[in-house]
């Protein structure tokens, strides 16, 4: 069942490791079949070097466990909650990476600094409300996804410009199109944050992006008119264009 | 004699250098029999490239050389006093990991600010008290250990559920069921402390977890209601309930 | 076409990853045919374990593609930019590395602090103006290197004695006589950006270095009575004649 | 000619990048027959892949090249006046590693705050004079050399206990009875130098070892009471005597 995507979502998975966002098995990406409603996530606590394409669990819109022997990762409520609130991603990774995690600890945003940011992230990466003791003893991992959708809905944020989140006190989650684009996601809010951080240390000026800065930027890598890359009508034309 | 413990014990001092805990010589694990009260201790300034299981070093719990031709490790007299205080460990791990050191430098406990520590570490990692010039003339290694286990005490912390401290001015010691599981505790302690240094240079604000999170993580991965990872009873039906 | 100078490009464009330099494929490496009046650049968007040297693109000195099937990188219009304006230089290097990133977010120069700055840069490594709303939305990556430019003739700096600068709230650009000195003095850069970050949160004292100290280092591997490494008449004769 | 010593300080040098204390070419080891009356240097400006035990240059106590085909070190009148006045060292080490550099760009000591360090340097490692705008236009590597000295005999310090030092705005000399012993020593100066800028950012207390730990840590490992590692009496007996 999903054989593909299984691949898919176990090669993502072992992009974890690889990209230095994991320690242990601190991490899991899963992966949806919109058309079937079915998705595919990493087991629960399983080491990266032992991990292989059939252990990941298919498991349904609803949350429940519709293929794989193993328990899928303690994270799935998350998971079911994003995927049923945010229609268009294809993939979702949550990761304990530790300059993303040190500003979740921080409850702060990842403010958008610099163009790479902007190349990634439209806006400044929010800071999802901790959640309260309620949210936690009802239903921990399924409200975990409640304050990420509640405070995309609140800031007005679109969940496609800006595709990943902190939980504060917690960790980020990412997200995109395919599992791939949401690790390569995860990869730059932790590189970013390291950046932003020590822009932060070196001076107290308000150094947040102008929004014609943010826009060329983002627009360059994505959209109608985006040139960067070579899967574009824009981008060679551009490049003679522009001098 | 205890051939197996022996493998174990050096398969966790290998662990060291890999996990980044350790530079040079700069590190040590035991595990303990407790049956037989005889404990296997890495040797004295082995270089970790050199080191076989069979150099391990039996030591009793009066802390005496029982088989072995090397010196045993020169934090061997703090070993002993631990296994003799903690009654429940099976395994210690000393290292000079550098954010570990850091904190221990400063004399700071590493404090509870997200939920990779809570997973892990049920309260803050407490930083004992630095020796007095009479503890350490008059038995250094020995009092080393004497200042964990009466910071525990003053301070009511369970050693099963905060299985880690710092020694102020030296470094970390970690410890679990395991020599495997003590070396796991090590490097967690080594990876928040790195967050919590960022954290806390982000923002002055008081990040500690609330109590509420601090225990919903801690008991997600320990105890009867656990249900975390492969082997629980409640992970699967959790992952069901939850949605 | 240029098949020489493509494999040299290439070589240089695959030192950055190696360097530490880039994660995926941010950043770029060209070099010129000062005769011919070609360049040869990266294409754009392409991973580095995947890129071959016949990928690289050729690019006349008004920016239009000569040879290559791929897109060339979208910062080509920047390369051109600086290829007609800085005359002598034969090599371009374009990267996102977190350091160099940190203070052009921060909109602050690296300041000479050290001699390995010194053995490199003469002078601050300038962190040239933020582009205006209009330069970005007119030609963006024209416009990149056109503030660079600009920012060399404002303050009187010679770009071959200085062969780096920052785009505020973007990145480094660094230059040398050949790819390869290019992508040595980004190395650089990014070396004394990480050791400047650090002495300058260890003390708000004035460190910025003397200009006679600055002078030594630089005249040490720089001109006529350069004694640095073999290929000088003045060095081994130096090593004799100094003590 | 001295071809052990020359495999000897080859295979120092070749730890210089396995260590991650240089990039390129920026470091250099040394090693002494006393005997003899020469010492043995790595060639200036030759990469460490590239270096072969053969190419190492021999030179007198008046800094004069005896024998080699490349020049030396341009550092080298930095270590002729090292041996010259640091009678009882074996070997020398420069790097350009990058913490230990951040402090001399401070002007600051390395300070002894943990036992990691006390292990190695028995007190402060200090950051010597910069050299005066005579002093570097005169003969500046040799003068290099003369602040170091002058900086040990001003504050009483014994470069056998403490055995390296910070040139302010360059970087790090270490040296040690052995070319190997220095590159230890060059690494302890690093890793404590990290841990020494995290814990002064941490907190703005005085957390400068008390002279009694000091004198353990050091006696620990040196002089006839030592009873770390496995070449000396006292250690077995010691593990056995503590508890």
């Amino acid at each position: 069942m999903l054989e593909e995507l299984k691949q898919e979502v176990y090669e993502a998975n072992m992009q974890l490791p690889k990209l230095g966002l994991v320690s242990f098995t601190w991490g899991n990406v899963s992966g949806i079949d919109r058309e079937k409603g079915l998705y595919v996530i990493k087991p629960s606590g399983v080491p990266y070097d032992e991990l292989k394409p059939e252990d990941m669990v298919v498991v349904n819109l609803k949350g429940e466990v519709v293929e794989g022997d193993m328990n899928p990762s303690s994270d799935t409520p998350t998971h079911t909650y994003l995927y049923n609130h945010f229609p268009k991603i294809g993939g979702i990774v949550h990761t304990h990476s530790p300059w993303a995690v040190s500003f979740a600890a921080a409850n702060m945003d990842v403010p958008a600094l610099n163009t790479t940011h902007a190349d990634t992230f439209y806006t400044d990466v929010p800071a999802a409300d901790a959640l309260t003791k309620e949210e936690i003893e009802e239903d921990y991992e399924g409200n975990t996804g409640k304050t990420i959708v509640r405070t995309f809905k609140e800031r007005g944020l679109d969940y496609e410009a800006t595709p990943a989140a902190l939980v504060s006190q917690h960790g980020p989650f990412a997200w995109g199109p395919t599992p791939d684009k949401a690790v390569y996601n995860a990869k730059v809010l932790e590189v970013v944050a390291e950046e932003d951080y020590h822009a932060m240390q070196l001076t107290r000026q308000n150094l947040e992006l102008p929004q014609y800065l943010l826009d060329k930027h983002y627009y360059r890598k994505h959209g109608a008119n985006a040139y960067y890359g070579q899967n574009n009508a824009h981008s060679k034309d551009h490049a003679k264009r522009e001098n």
